[in-house]
């Protein structure tokens, strides 16, 4: 049986396993001052272009988001993103639980039914944000103090260079942080064409580099590219209970990471295995697309038959039921699927 | 000049404030214990027929929203409300301040531009519902614990007894409380052909008696009608600032307005005055409804030359641009409202 | 029966009630923008001699401290205070529940059962500080950002000018915020022989003058002399609850304390009532003083058979129990008390 | 040199790590349903004697003592332990940050400068608990939930089986939960005469079993071990951003942690190197102990000239400063530190 349900069901990269073996016997610092966690950063620098950068290492995602959102944002201050962002979703209330409001901005087209990119649209944060800005009772309304986007979306979708300025400016225009939550930032960076880690530190206040389920047993490395961390930062991680004692067991899977360049590699090799199940998919079985994505989670209509054939073969999640005939399924490909595991889903096999 | 911006910007009933003057000398207890505020309870049990409630109460609206959804909810627990709910749009937060999600229902039908009539509908409620406790990954998004409703709503509308008890029927099959923001309550109680104190009583878990919209200086009656009020109560509302170290001043506010039926002839005196102003606005000067209020909000599309000659008569808020030649504007009546101020808005004048 | 329990359970002061009369049926703007709310900031700015105040007028007390340090604290910062502060002891950890520590400095000397007389003695203070600030693990732990005191204190103590100016010094060394909780302010200032609103403005961040306590049915006014209250403060008032919609209630109570002196009188009366009561007790009962204090909440040690009587002439608080054969006992005056009822507690009577 | 600054200095104990390598390449489920989880519950369950208990596995121990308490918890509660407990002193105010208060018990012998044993002795708890529940203006004080200790203590002391037990019946008579820290237990397991994890399981409400500083590279295992456990905990974990998606990671480490006594072998192995370092400090330096601690963490008085020529070997942590002339020094082993590195501490190398 093989296994396409998450990109978090696997371990570790070897070669992020490896640095771990070789260096487990050293003795270091901890709370972040070990050695491995400082190259880490260095590597992380000269990968962003970003040499000002104040980068903190944390163990997971949900964590990460309202740990770095209740950092960034005064008490009085909500966090905007569309409605199908993780903060929004899927994480239990994290960012709620911190005080702070999760705006999710309504797109301006809003027909039933339709299948969303997953993406926060200029346009529809705009039209909130004039309104906002334009309603006499702003004061009484929370206030938003950032935009909050995930790299690639929870629907695996992606902003091109030039949405992601484009946001960059209108965050400008109303004085916004944007935040990027790069959870799988690796599989983004490897199927964008234009879109690098330059460009995410150029354009973004703060993003983090997945590494769970990039490569990493755990952790995710905050960025604060333009050395524009705030204040006490240590404290502000430590009381929500997100500093790890253990600061090296990050490090040294973020230094394996970021050198040779991993982090990009294990990118290309989960977009290579899927896109190969996508032309599978839609050559060979005919499946529709449910979303169109260019990343690791792949999205697909998917008729019944075949659904009880593929489960005998593989494990994958059902997404959403779209009407009494369609359902979508999510087959997620990550650094560890093999070649096997791909051709094992082959129509003839 | 006449004063249509709001119902708070008035000092009290005279029959309040005369009960406040005869009472000021008396030395009594605090936090709740003082006899006023215990024969209020008295007074307001018998008007619910609800001799069983716990009774309490505090200064704000707002104050009591976050006070009371904070202690019926459980830490992980959102509240369920319409997009157009107080505490979703004009409370800067005050609910999610306490760590709680305030999780606005999309209304399944939301074609851009329609106006909405500010009330949860119970089919967007259930489909909401349905999808939650259906969706696989629930534990990872916020669980609802309570519906919010308002009464009347932000937008002076009403639910008849036949939606407050369908609205029941659900949180019953979902078990879920229901908490009816009854900030306007004595205006709501006062147009409703069919709702009264009782069938509040007996439908919600617990809800409040506006007083400060109604009649009082400041103060919130939160009745708990079944006698089934959180533990530990008094310091729930304590930790929230909520508890009034000088309650007798609520406690003999909300006597006055428990004796002779004044709470609800506070509430039928604004509504009189309330369709007289929409009889000549409708009829006289020919005005559209923006929103179909029974209530003391009043919502109108005005034309602009009209709109001019009316502002050098009477202070009124402006509501909603609708679009590029039409605006909306609010007026609203309260117990304060005289005939003269009503009659000084008309045309001929 | 007399009371002497609190110095809240009472009404108003009669100019104060009078005034809420004459200014009860004018209509008014809310949540702080009333013009008696307006020129009550005005009056409080000239009795501080600082004309840069930024006002904010709220319902009480607990509500008051706890946003006044959520405001003025980083979420990562705590508070320091003396142990028997009332934001440590008597507010249901309000503060706590904002997110914050309640830092309690011990007593450096701190032999068992010794009368503390309640007031942050500046040599404790500056130890903690010294020690906090050489600790090199301080970043894991909770960072102080203001010193709060009462004035009076709880138990009815006074800090010196020269005591504040101290505190206020080591505030500065330490970059610590000074924030004064004027509960009983108009007693404090009216025993005070060199503190006066002028001087707390001077060295104070932040203070509030207590109305509940002082002569008012409610509402409190917090003052930032400097001008230097946190951004947004509306918004942050209000997602805490703490923002009146009907704010003239308290712009109305404050104008008239604030004019021809009444709040300093208020403070007088009381005081020259608790030096009867106290004179009365020491000399003609001699009662031996539990805590020596010089304003209007007044501690006695005495012997069952004293206490027995005058149980059944007035209402009067057990403080604590001292050992077997001693308990203390609390009598406070206030505006309120009468000449009568102080003649009441005469050992002829 | 060698390194003795703590016990979070180092990788992972060989056996965990090489159960992270053999299982690195299988796919498993997430969010605690792996089934190396469930396996590594079964072991716990069997090590604890008690099979009814519900278990869940966390990243760090500040994140874990936050949730934790924050899930048995009303929000109105308050959590007892002594001054020196880790959540009331080095963890940022992580607890506070839920809103609720620590509330750090005097102890009724407070002689300024003696050397306290980092317990919470019964006897000062019982006279807080008895104070409060006495005191009439309870109501208005944080409530105490539960109690909070740490086994082995911040200070490497042991609470005795008895002392255990005591605490347990006063608890019992007033109604609160016993939570037990286990950051270090393998050492106090080993290093106590009589508590072991049955009467552990036996006598908390919940305890935690720490990995990170017993052998893992990460993680923490909470036990309920009465099947007690707070409903949807799941959800609880998740919006405290402690639920690790790859769950598997700490899973693994635990199941190799449960297999063969490891854990218990472990804390053996640092107990045997910290007694062969106290004997040599104290027999051949003459070292006066700081603290009389049976477990890894030994703290010493050591002369100046000693510290220099110490410090030239090995890294060590200084405590704090006793007086002018002396100062204490800590010295922490674990589970890896060798036979090597406590010999190049003898006197004579």
């Amino acid at each position: 049986m093989t296994h396409f349900e998450s990109d978090y069901n696997n371990g570790a990269h070897a070669a992020v396993l490896q640095h771990l073996i070789e260096t487990n016997d050293e003795r270091t610092q901890s709370y972040g001052d070990d050695h491995f966690s400082g190259h880490a950063r260095e590597l992380i620098r000269k990968a962003c272009h970003a040499p000002e950068s104040d980068i903190y290492f944390l163990a997971g995602g949900t964590q990460t988001n309202a740990t770095i959102l209740d950092s960034i944002l005064e008490p009085f201050e909500g966090v905007l993103c569309c409605e199908t962002a993780h903060i929004n979703v899927h994480e239990s209330g994290a960012v709620e639980a911190t005080g702070h409001k999760v705006i999710a901005v309504r797109p301006l087209d809003c027909k039933a039914g339709s299948v969303q990119d997953g993406k926060l649209h200029n346009a529809d944060l705009r039209a909130w944000l004039d309104a906002y800005f334009a309603d006499e009772t702003a004061e009484h309304m929370v206030r938003p103090g950032a935009v909050y986007i995930t790299f690639p979306t929870e629907l695996g979708t992606l902003y091109s260079l030039s949405e992601l300025q484009t946001l960059r400016r209108t965050c400008d225009d109303f004085g916004l942080l944007l935040y990027v939550d790069g959870a799988r930032l690796a599989y983004g960076l490897a199927a964008s064409p234009d879109v690098d880690l330059p460009s995410l530190a150029r354009l973004a206040d703060v993003f983090y580099i997945g590494g769970t389920k990039c490569g990493a047993l755990c952790g995710e490395a905050v960025v604060f590219p333009h050395g524009n961390a705030p204040t006490h930062m240590l404290s502000r991680i430590k009381r929500h209970g997100a500093l790890l004692a253990k600061s090296r067991v990050v490090g040294v899977q973020f230094e394996a990471l970021f050198t040779d360049d991993l982090y990009l590699n294990i990118g290309r090799q989960a977009i290579r295995q899927a896109i190969r199940l996508r032309e599978m998919f839609v050559n060979d079985y005919g499946f529709k697309l449910y979303i169109d994505s260019p990343t690791n989670q792949q999205f697909f209509i998917i008729p019944d038959a075949d659904v009880e054939r593929l489960c005998r073969k593989a494990g994958f999640e059902t997404w959403c039921k779209i009407d009494e005939d369609q359902t979508a399924f999510r087959f997620v490909t990550s650094w560890a699927t093999t070649d096997e595991e791909i051709e094992s889903l082959n129509k003839k096999q």
